[in-house]
């Protein structure tokens, strides 16, 4: 007899979600219920259409379950989720519900391990407090995978997902996070078709992530310039991103976690100059989307200055990005402003 | 019998130019030609239409004449330019000839008075580099006036020139400086129109200026956010209008120019906040065309190293409009990059 699925719920099933709820029931020991938004009517219709570079073309692919609402799990329900896995944007300054708050109702206190697969730093400080009994786990994902057009998938680069687990201090048993670590990159990793390892070290796997996100994604979406062009424009590199990741490496180092120098050229050099890729920011800004600045950028830079780190490069992306932001929620209509007039 | 009109070629008629024309031959103390680009046709067609505060509603209206190329004037030529008004954008990163070289052929050395009516600081060089015996004028402009579709221009607050002689120092006659800019403020101020004031203090007027170019306009360019919604938009002015004035006043300090306090406040509050300006720079972007970075941000930005000022947020905004300006370049064909590939 095979031991019971993982029952996984999974929150956001984007370009990065829908892979990973691929890679999830792809080696059999998990089942996900998916939660959908834009996308739950196109999805409950054709299934998703994938194109992946791990996973080949699936057509009419769906998840074991598809919703378009949190399920509500009371200790009376038949189930409870054993992970939820979090791949939404972090847009902590939306005005909207957190994300602890949104999931709440599918928590079971003490066992649903919860999975957050996102970006920036202190992403997880909500969720400790509002669950105090339960795990919480990092993801940090390499990924090139887009949502074209609702239910539709094309997924680039192949995935390459870092777990572990944070620290909750309201826990005493650092095993069983550990445990609960290694379980979620057995399952994640089990059809052998894509690469997900296990960390201790957090902190450096999300710091690290941010020497591109802080640096290079905030200052292609101020620029227009994407990973290419940015590497082609005069000395934009030299003159904002060198100094930007210098930066975010001192922030790193003021809390105990050394990024090598090398990190930086990886990071710049990741992709060959001409495949011209806008990185997420930038896209977002195109299509006038909310942008996760205060968690990449924000943060960090918090971070540094209560340390005493000096960082006038972040500060000026960081408040111009806000600024960016601020005009977004206006045309969302998160933001109300005077007529106009000339008073 | 009167006095024989100043023969003035202008070059540049769009918001700032035509108005200036309109200026110069409303006193009937000069005769203005116009050299047009992309509106030659539509004006020489239908004249220009005008709607301006100042002059109110004009249709068809011409200057004296009008030109598509610049004039060739030679010794046996049967005239000469007694001013040279340049109104045009100062892109001196744009790869195309300078303004010096544009003029050239209409300057008749020793004779003809350069007006630079345009924004940002050494301006002035590369025009006393070329025609050392001739004297050049400085204009600073405050005008919200645009030409919104070819020979169509909108004039909404009242126009306030300040003109001065930029010192050159390969004239000894410093007199005949300052009299050829009172003769300019005279011709530009007689049909009582305008305003238009005489400085000597040139440098003062045009770091002034900075104090909205350098920092209002750039971080609006940056931002997406106008006038009005600057001062909504959280804390855009505490956290970087505010620093980024407060390093051009110190660049200003450094080469003897002191620029109160006061001005900033003047600066940041120059328009209702409910009338959403759009700056100029910011309109360039949108549209796409090229902007002025080196003129009014790299300026200043040298001069106050060179002097030992720290200007943290100007070296940030300056090299992301140099990234913004590089994608325009690209845009307009100025910039050639590698094809799309993988390597």
């Amino acid at each position: 007899m095979s031991l019971p699925k993982a029952n996984i719920l999974l929150i956001g099933s984007g370009g990065v979600g829908t892979i990973a709820a691929l890679n999830l029931e792809a080696g059999g020991l998990a089942q996900v219920t998916a939660v959908l938004r834009s996308n739950y009517e196109a999805v409950a219709s054709n299934g998703f259409d994938i194109t992946s570079c791990d996973h080949g073309s699936l057509k009419g692919w769906k998840p074991t379950s598809i919703t378009n609402r949190i399920p509500e799990i009371t200790t009376s329900s038949p189930q409870k989720y054993d992970y939820i896995v979090c791949t939404t944007k972090v847009i902590a300054d939306s005005g909207g519900p957190t994300g602890e708050q949104l999931i709440q109702s599918a928590v079971t206190p003490g066992h649903t391990v919860i999975v957050l697969i996102q970006n920036g730093l202190n992403i997880e400080k909500g969720y400790q407090r509002l669950f105090p009994q339960n795990i919480v786990l990092s993801g940090i994902s390499m990924i090139d995978s887009h949502e074209v057009v609702p239910g539709v998938i094309v997924h680039g680069s192949a995935d390459d997902l870092v777990i572990g687990a944070f620290r909750n201090p309201g826990l005493v048993d650092v095993a069983a996070e550990a445990a609960a670590a290694e379980r979620f990159v057995r399952i994640y990793s089990a059809a052998g078709k894509t690469k997900c390892v296990l960390v201790r070290d957090v902190a450096y796997s999300r710091w690290r992530k941010l020497i591109f996100n802080a640096c290079l994604n905030s200052i292609c979406a101020l620029t227009g310039l994407d990973t290419g062009r940015i590497r082609l424009a005069d000395d934009a590199v030299e003159t904002l991103v060198r100094p930007a990741m210098a930066e975010i490496r001192a922030a790193a180092t003021s809390v105990g976690v050394d990024l090598p120098a090398g990190v930086c050229d990886e990071v710049i050099a990741a992709y060959p100059v001409t495949m011209y890729l806008p990185p997420s920011m930038l896209e977002d800004v195109w299509k006038g989307n909310l942008i996760e600045v205060e968690s990449i950028v924000g943060e960090p830079l918090r971070i540094g200055r209560a340390n005493g780190v000096s960082m006038p490069t972040l500060s000026v992306l960081y408040h111009l990005l806000k600024g960016v932001q601020w005009r977004a929620k206006e045309k969302k209509g998160l933001i109300e402003i005077p007529a106009q007039g000339t008073e």
